[in-house]
């Protein structure tokens, strides 16, 4: 059996999770194309899987025509399949940890995400960045995102909670990263895209550090926090 | 006098810069927003300025409606100022190159050219990526792509004609980053998103680094360039 029409209840409630408010009310999110599926089948958190690829079989497959696939899509063209996925559950507080308090461009959180993987920052908190289940995000993450423990939290409330942690922001007049101090619970705080960390979280950090450039310009977030994490996963604490 | 209307010829003109082969034609192209138009004017590069802001003034401003400006503007809510460019010229080649070899996302080729700057990697060759003058690229240079010296040729042809380099290509089954050894004249090439460099070029380079990281996924192109230029910015040579 074939779902053919796009009003079909399990396709009109799917599509409701291109928008945030059903994502949350729901507790799901969508993710599309080959690579992401095979990941997300990695974490048991499948729910439904819509595809026009037979070869894919299984209780939850639900096969639909390319029409019905590509509404569902965010992507201009996209691969046969598609799963709603129940939303991540939190884990343990790791020793390194990524706090981002408001990065707002999906690009910029996937790449961080991405890099907090792959340099071993397992814990990341998010402080009113743009939301972790949009699909540009999603993408951006590479499946990263599954790895991770992610949870939503104020960067100052983290801060109080856990003092045992060292916390470093980031600010143009901070030490330079070669003089950071590492230790076993380290925490990297970065900020918006424009207007950086607010002065708020910069009061309440152990230190803020900064990248050395040639002074013209900052550099962009994902590759400011991406350098660190690089800088602190190659040092013994 | 204030142009009201989109078939104004200069606006006609100025349109047609949305498409890369008008741009090639005319060796010309958009910057958008006052950032830009900043930067754009130390370099002695702006043809004619499309303006909403009476503050502005010259002989190559062109006030115009808010129409007009929305038109002309790639972006969804223009700032009130777009300039229309001569395209970058060739300088010398510097010390430090890099070579993208296949980037194909706009905002991958505008992170790259901001770190280039940041860490001085003054001179950079594309060959066969996006094209420098796309809105977006621009946009996420952040002006970076006015300093520097920016050419286009293929990384093999580089490769023979300045023997005096040391070339690393980036793998993943390079040396690790911290073996790289330093000198004067030294160029990176970075690969396509998806397949990375060419067995043609992986042959011709000195030698082949990765960046050490938890193995399960690679890293964002814009932030794996981003780290090896940090790392070599901070050696002495």
């Amino acid at each position: 059996m074939e779902i053919t029409s796009v009003n079909n209840p399990l396709v009109k409630d799917a599509l409701k999770l291109h928008q945030k408010k059903y994502r949350d009310m729901f507790n799901l999110f969508i993710v599309e194309g080959y690579h992401l599926f095979e990941e997300a089948s990695k974490f048991d958190i499948i729910k439904y899987i819509f595809t026009t690829d037979k070869s894919i079989k299984g209780d939850n497959v639900f096969y639909v025509t390319n029409q019905v696939l590509t509404k569902l899509a965010k992507t201009k063209s996209p691969q046969k399949v598609l799963c709603v996925c129940h939303k991540l559950k939190n884990k343990d507080i790791t020793n390194k940890v990524l706090i981002l308090a408001g990065i707002q461009d999906p690009g910029n959180l996937g790449t961080l995400l991405r890099s907090a993987l792959a340099f071993e920052f397992n814990t990341v908190i998010l402080d009113n960045t743009v939301d972790l289940y949009n699909d540009k995000v999603i993408r951006g993450t590479q499946g990263a995102m599954f790895y991770l423990n992610i949870l939503e939290m104020k960067a100052v409330d983290f801060i109080n909670e856990y003092p045992e942690y060292i916390v470093y922001g980031t600010a143009l007049d901070g030490i330079p990263l070669e003089k950071i101090r590492i230790q076993k619970e380290l925490a990297i705080i970065l900020g918006n895209e424009g207007q950086g960390l607010t002065s708020k979280i910069l009061n309440k950090t152990t230190n803020n550090i900064t990248i050395r450039t040639n002074d013209v310009d900052s550099l962009n977030v994902g590759v400011a926090g991406s350098i660190i994490m690089h800088y602190v996963s190659r040092l013994p604490f």
